[in-house]
């Protein structure tokens, strides 16, 4: 489908963490035409609260979209530990960008999140692409009502029988609370998982960027190369040889308006809370459930399309903002 | 000190799962002249979210209180777990009572409770009495500014080296949400923890209940001995030959207006994850460690002065509303 | 290699749990010209530990090979807990075979494990194919003099990114007594592992044991069809469409005796030891650890000559006994 | 009882870890006229397997009982972790005492603790005053057949409600392997445990030991003094002001052969495997418990005659070598 302009436009609620990886995936949202983004919870992870929130604010302004609510989220994980933060990826603020602290929008507190499900219930669609601690916090404080009220839920993270990206089994998003991850993977019907598995298979490479770099003719055109490349160059230290980055949290945003984009796989997730495999995503593989008929309301992201994926995003992320 | 009336008001923002412990507790507070409630989370615990909910309606409708903002708290332990009750302790909504579905009071969402926290900055004491699942949220959402703008945070858990109330070594609202009870211990500054060792001290016997019920003039009075004899029922089959009930949640209420009440000692304190031992509460009485001086901020209540906190109990019960 | 008569004998300790998998690793051990089985420690795992030293006993009886020590191994894994068997895979006491009781022989104390790698140090290796609780108690009680006797511990063990066979991630061997399992990866240097990845990838059809039951001139050969054929069908049961079955724990023995078999990798392994990773084994195969040169003394095994394995098996199997 | 001669002499496997604790303990069994020590595994724990063993041979040496077997333990916890040793209070090798390595005898191998339970089954004892490693393995190794040899298992570890000597809640002996610690009180029927309850209940004054070192006129008076000054010195570092120091293994002991000398209450025993607070030793002790019946086969020491066990330890220590 990708930009097409019979489809309806598709609410979306945002939890992210931006960093490069969701700032770019929110210039995505911003520019889709069948994306409305009803506000975004913006939270520690990548980066901290107070870092994702002024870039939310910069991107948001740059798009003229101070319109959109942005949502205080948290400032570590479940468990109260300090989080950590990777600097060498993500860069001070966003990336080689040092936002000025004048950007910074005012902030609607956490609850602002659950007026907006419950304002456009059964009309909404909640993507999360940074750490799971608020949308947690919403089970916790809501339970089951969220079920009823969200068409589904769109996650980035996890790592299924592959190397996870922060340790040999775990992805940053899950890894960084594992507790929340689990929390939403238990309670949460209806989600779509995209994880490292399908996320790190599409590598955008220098050509493509500047290729959009060159033609676009939106207000995020001056950013994309330089956050590219600092990405880019972040990404060689940790993959020698690569040829250029994934760009994780830009999938499930696509796979939301392009129906084929996807390959899902049914199975039932869960999160290992602690130890050595602190954050692992689990669901069963095994040959026996190959050919088993999947009930399971949880689908996992299991193949990408990398053409059209390349394709809608030299569309999209040269459109005019809305 | 107790009732005097030179005492100026101490505002105070109450965490509970009322429950027949936190209903007294909440109409002491009412009741008491130097505690100006600010406002109530109420969430689950003792009861279901929506009991305690109910149940905070209903003693705020009875004191002529609907002023007091109720806040929504969670539905259950940070885990996402669902949570057990235990009916046969608090009844079915506040013990032998049956409250009335309208008189719900409307709710604000959970972030009020932060809006008041700085809204009252440097004048405002935190005293929770249920689970700490949502004091725990705070900190995940605001980190340490919380003990910029609270004066102390008085919590009702924990059992030290005492059995515990729902586990051989766990007292119910630490083992109720282990990981937020931890949160709390660790990430608060000025606490103050009223554990089983004293709360279980004081037995309030029939006849207090009943000299306090045949004299109190306030909109409590008819509640108070049909939900005392509920509750010391349940506590029999728990504690057989008990002569009375200890009334927990008052104890750190009580506390906050009468300095004399209760003598402390200065420990760090942590929680017990999971386990056999899961909720513990764990402080170090080693005999070294009795001789050192102590400058953790951390107080427990370690003894109580049971004369006083029945002469107070009597004072304040049987007053009028303010 | 695989056979040859120039090449010595290599001195073997075996730690098994026959079963029928176990039965088999054992009888091409007893038929390989260079490899000199100097005890078998039998215990609990795929079978219980009576049923395991039973048919190690009849194994050895059948190869006329009484000489050989049987040492008694555990009952159940290091926590103390109550082992769980699986029946439909292993059968009774050696699958379809009901072995009379009357076959046992004497056993020796689990000590006589430390005094055979005594008597052989410097000239001995350690195979194991069952849980690794005795391997892990050799290492609590005598620790490091382990690594100075042991030229190298052979271990059947993990998976590493692939499905388990017992849960979504762990294999049987590591799942079964995790704590041992860790204990050995932890200690034991000089380790090679023999996961799933490459003991599954050799599927050992059924007109292979067919031609190698109508041509073995051995005493094992009434079993070997018979064992097969129930194996095979256990098998099926778990992935459908199977076309035959691996036989896991050969493979570290004929790794042993034929250097070209096996591909490695050299990482450190670690097992997670509770929770849902329960026994999951782990390596750091993210991409920046394949361009750095890896001290590693461990090594997995990662890719299997499937000709050369099956070639073996059919010259091995049918050889008269020593 | 206390040295009476008509009651028959117990046979007596110990597990221990002398220690200076631990030697006095063994002294005591050996200068016991009810006493036979068939064994002594002597492994890890207060000091290392080696110097535990060379302790051990010491005294045997000095009691002219080499005919007794040492049995090798363990170097370390079940866990495979490298164990840590206190040596500022068990000292060099025997506190102030650097026992020459030419005292060291020989050691039978680990299994040789089975065979001895064998061959006295049905009328020997285990007593444990060290880490459980050992015994654990057993139960592991052996199963409930031990329960079956065994005629009670008495135990010297745990800290009930009352702080531990390692950690705020846990004692030594649990602490140094709470997982073997747990696989005993699972696994083992007819359990006595000697917590810090009671062997921290009796203080060993200077004057008493005094008094034993003058009239003593066995082969271990002059160490008694030494070693017991250089144990109390240890001992008020830890706990400032104390008057003596307990010897907390000695109690198990002379509970075997003093039938009044403790008071015993029945409770199921578990250990926390992990965690804050690791080792603890857990039983239920809610008010509920304590007017039900216990049918419970484990007892825990509850009670101590301090008298009594003063009035033993005088006159036992200073008997002579049978
Ligand atoms: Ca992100
Ligand atoms: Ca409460
Ligand atoms: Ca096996
Ligand atoms: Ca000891």
């Amino acid at each position: 489908m990708g930009g097409g302009a019979l489809r309806e436009e598709i609410n979306v609620l945002l939890f992210m963490d931006p960093g490069i990886d969701d700032a770019l995936a929110l210039m995505y949202a911003l520019l889709h035409p069948n994306i409305n983004v009803v506000g975004i919870v913006s939270g520690y992870g990548n980066v901290s609260k107070e870092d994702a929130t002024l870039n939310t604010s910069y991107v948001l302004t740059l798009a003229n979209r101070k319109d959109i609510p942005i949502i205080e989220g948290a400032k570590g994980p479940i468990t109260g530990e300090i989080s950590v933060f990777y600097p060498e990826i993500h860069g001070e603020t966003l990336g080689p960008i040092n936002v000025p602290p004048s950007f910074a929008l005012p902030v609607e507190p956490f609850s602002k999140s659950f007026e907006l499900i419950e304002t456009y219930k059964g009309n909404i669609t909640v993507i999360a692409t940074g750490r799971l601690t608020e949308l947690a916090m919403l089970f916790v404080l809501h339970g089951d009502v969220l079920n009823e009220y969200v068409n589904e839920f769109f996650i980035m993270g996890g790592a299924f029988m592959v190397p996870g990206n922060v340790t040999p089994v775990a992805e940053a998003n899950f890894h960084g609370d594992s507790i929340a991850a689990n929390v939403v993977m238990e309670r949460a019907e209806k989600v779509r998982v995209y994880p490292l598995n399908v996320t790190h298979k599409v590598i955008v490479k220098p050509e493509t960027i500047q290729k959009i770099s060159s033609t676009s003719q939106n207000p995020f055109q001056p950013l994309i190369l330089p956050i590219y490349t600092y990405y880019f160059e972040a990404y060689k230290k940790q993959w020698p040889g690569i040829q250029g980055t994934p760009i994780h949290d830009i999938v499930p945003l696509m796979a939301l308006v392009n129906d084929e984009l996807i390959q899902y796989v049914q199975r039932k997730v869960s999160v290992e809370l602690s130890g050595e495999a602190k954050g692992e995503s689990i669901a069963d593989f095994r040959p026996k459930t190959l050919v088993e008929e999947q009930k399971e309301p949880s689908y996992i992201a299991w193949g990408i399309n990398e053409q059209a994926f390349l394709k809608e995003l030299t569309t999209i992320l040269i459109r005019p903002v809305k």
